[in-house]
């Protein structure tokens, strides 16, 4: 940082500065824009580590979040602690201050369906906290050992370290696991209060597994209650899929690979690649399979990267890492919510982006509950995740709005509810923030089938109601006019006994009565 | 990066990467999205770091773009090599292998108007063709003097550090000053071609001190030639504004300041703090003037930040260091563009957000060449870039959509363009790859007063426009009747000459003949 006043324009000067310092100097595209935001930004983070930590180890997540008044800032900011406990895996104490005081540290970087993929959030929450008040993180954490520990630290941003000021240790009489992390910020929770408690009811509404707490500054308690203890299998790691290589990460590799031929290599670092399938790549891309791939020239790595991705039969990526929130998961949380009238879900088939697996779930909600608003309601999630803000420049409000909603006899005044999740082993994510989805063409197209098949469905549904009412209608305009008619014609053959009329009338009827 | 299979989940490893290795693994933030995109950021991302190598030199920029197909890669992409060569201030040759060969390294993080912010945009080109291609970087540059130095090099992406593979010395006997860049990528310019156009088309529209030549991949040549040498001041760097200070920075500036006495620490670090503001802030705050900075606790550096951001009477941030476009410039490069029949431009006084001032310039054209697509056109500009995707997600898209157009008598199906400009030292981008301007309230605000202002007078244009429609179909009627009834009147007088109406016809005129 410059801080004297510059004369004259010389030459550049140049200098370096910290990952840490980068995401401090630029923290609006970390989703920090302003003290509403990141009040919201910093418990979302803190909260979705937890439910990772819980999840990878099959434990039913249980997290308690306190928002507590500590003093007032501003005019419109006020200082808040915020404490976040969860019974997840706990973190090894080597670990711990990096792990909250060292930007791009983290566990998340591997190909496996996670909430983070950054390893970013968490600790920007944290240095938000401390730029804003000057106050230390406490940090304590067991992985359910003998001992518990505990740590008082702070970031040296310009450095991109964690600075211990304090560390306990604790016996674990009770067998404890889990985290505990707790920090001030400056924050407008008022503000942000309608989307963090929205935050939360979706949060429960896809992860019905979990117990969420959340206490907020007024004291006033809010406890989204599991509906299952039946866990998803924690997601799992995969290899690459040729598909999404580049020549960077060949290059790796190539430099940590304990295999000695093209034939192993490709079998042993790449997702779905058998013996039968490496034979015919290396086939099509004329190498030897014995040739030892630390022998490649660089010439020869960048036609390999080519021909991984023009090669016509390495299977689809396997969905095995991914878990989807399923079908009935999916109806079940919708019908709690938003009680519609009709509702269809769709889930797509494993589909692939740049190497990726990626699995689309759709969902189209009429009636009841679901508010008309002159526009469709769009619940979006990725990874379990609820996203909140800036949904227009989703790649899902792309494709709801460029369908043709005619040809499904859909008007945007109706009540209609869209949910859309994408889960991946990387979502492509257009900001740091997590904020919305990048128009990937794959995922645009994904998502383009899964709204029309769910829309076709409605469209039926929307027809035959249609139908029903119209029939409704015919049946009234009989039922007014028959009686009159049968009297008549009773009067006229000067009969006594009216016929029977309803004998007709179900007679003339297209659809069952209980349909009405 | 982890390449084998894990098997039962045991306890999260952890791992640091480096700032190279975090923008390789999520190219998506960087604007790197698809090998269309990708091209497109390439050349922007060159050209902007040579506009800015000019400017800050004053001497009207003089950039060549070459960019030519190598090979085929996939099947709809190719190899392209792209070359740029400029005639800015050139780079010491001891900070040429960093400033393209590692990431979050520069000479953009000051507190000055630059296009440039991240420090990132043309390492992360670089690095893009490193990995879809494998070669090498040539960067060739002088500062004028003596020497011409030549590089040969490529990225250490898991240690974010330059690979010096060549280093050459040769003899600048011409004096060239000015910095060549060439690299192989991966793209798809079919795809990307009208991107790229619009984007040179917008960048000579404001920047006409400026000489852009770009030549495809077809040989097709583009030129922009410069409309005057006049060049803006060179932007100034500034201190901080009281407003935008967190804790981080006061820190940061207590380590480093020469000063011993707060009053003294205030004059000498913060913009707009002169003996009586300081002296006032310091009674405001219960500081004794002459406290030694370094002595400062805790607790008095964070009341310290909130009574800078309390305290009412710090001037607003001075705008000298600012570099707007100007009316007139806007206004020519928009008469040039679109010729439209009424255009009116609004340059708003310089506000502050964060403590980092900014202008904003707006103006509006209507009918003439700007074309009629059921909704506005919108030319976003921010230090003088034009911003091409993602429109839905920007601020102005935001105020534009907010507006109550009845209110003006426009409708969004008339001819009218939107041409917004924000120029900061500190411009608030929500994603790294520069795409659009975040939701800052104070930005929100300031466009919001220009659009209104420019909507009022457009409003004007549009209702005297109307009236004089009506005028017309008046005159119409008039002339069309009046010769008749003069003609009968004559008749019925019965005298022979009739009266001349076109003096009756002038009388129920309301507007002058000439604006028919």
């Amino acid at each position: 940082m410059d801080s004297g006043v510059s004369g004259k324009v010389a030459q550049a000067t140049f200098e370096e500065i910290s990952a840490s310092d980068f995401f401090y100097r630029n923290r609006d595209i970390a989703g920090l824009t302003n003290p509403s935001r990141a009040i919201f930004v910093a418990i979302r983070e803190v909260v979705e580590n937890s439910l990772d930590a819980a999840e990878s180890q099959k434990i039913p997540p249980d997290i308690y979040v306190r928002l507590s008044f500590e003093s007032e800032a501003t005019k419109e900011t006020q200082i808040y602690k915020l404490r976040v406990q969860d019974n997840g895996s706990g973190i090894q104490p080597r670990f711990i201050p990096s792990a909250f005081g060292q930007v791009l540290y983290g566990s998340k970087y591997k190909l496996k369906q996670m909430r983070g993929t950054f390893g970013l959030g968490g600790k920007m929450a944290v240095l938000y906290g401390q730029i804003t008040t000057h106050q230390p993180a406490f940090v304590t954490s067991s992985t359910g050992g003998a001992k518990i520990y505990s740590f008082k630290l702070m970031i040296d941003i310009q450095r991109n370290r964690p600075i211990i000021l304090d560390r306990k240790v604790l016996i674990n009489k009770d067998g404890w696991r889990g985290t505990i992390i707790e920090f001030t910020l400056e924050g407008d929770y008022l503000r942000a209060m309608p989307k963090i408690l929205e935050y939360f009811k979706q949060t429960a509404m896809v992860n019905p597994y979990a117990n969420l707490t959340f206490v907020d500054p007024k004291g006033r308690f809010y406890k989204f209650t599991r509906a299952t203890t039946n866990m998803p299998e924690p997601p799992k790691e995969t290899m690459p899929h040729p598909y999404g290589v580049d020549v960077e990460l060949l290059q790796r590799l190539i430099q940590i690979t304990q295999y000695k031929t093209m034939m192993e290599f490709l079998k042993g670092h790449f997702h779905r690649v058998g013996e039968i399938t490496a034979q015919k790549f290396l086939e099509f891309s004329a190498l030897s399979p014995s040739k030892n791939p630390k022998k490649l020239t660089h010439e020869e790595i960048v036609r390999l990267m080519q021909n991984l991705k023009k090669f016509k039969d390495f299977l689809p990526p396997d969905a095995s890492c991914l878990s989807p929130l399923g079908e009935e998961l999916l109806k079940a949380g919708i019908m709690k919510e938003l009680k519609p009238d009709y509702l269809v879900v769709n889930q797509r088939k494993p589909s692939t982006y740049a190497g990726h697996p990626f699995i689309v779930e759709m969902a189209i909600a009429y009636g009841g509950d679901v508010p008309k608003r002159g526009n469709f309601v769009i619940y979006r999630f990725a990874n379990k995740i609820p996203l909140l803000y800036d949904e227009a420049s989703d790649v899902s409000y792309r494709v709801i709005s460029a369908m043709n909603w005619r040809r499904y006899k859909v008007s945007p005044d109706m009540p209609i509810a869209i949910v859309v999740h994408i889960c991946s082993t990387k979502v492509p994510y257009k900001t740091v923030g997590k904020e919305f989805i990048a128009d990937r063409s794959e995922v645009r197209r994904e998502e383009a089938n899964a709204l029309r098949e769910v829309s076709r469905q409605l469209g039926h549904f929307l027809t035959r109601q249609e139908h029903v009412h119209m029939e409704k209608k015919r049946l009234g305009i009989f039922s007014k006019y028959l009686p009159k008619i049968a009297q008549f014609s009773t009067m006229l053959a000067r009969q006594e006994k009216v016929p029977d009329i309803d004998v007709l009338l179900k007679s003339v009827q297209k659809y069952g009565a209980e349909e009405k």
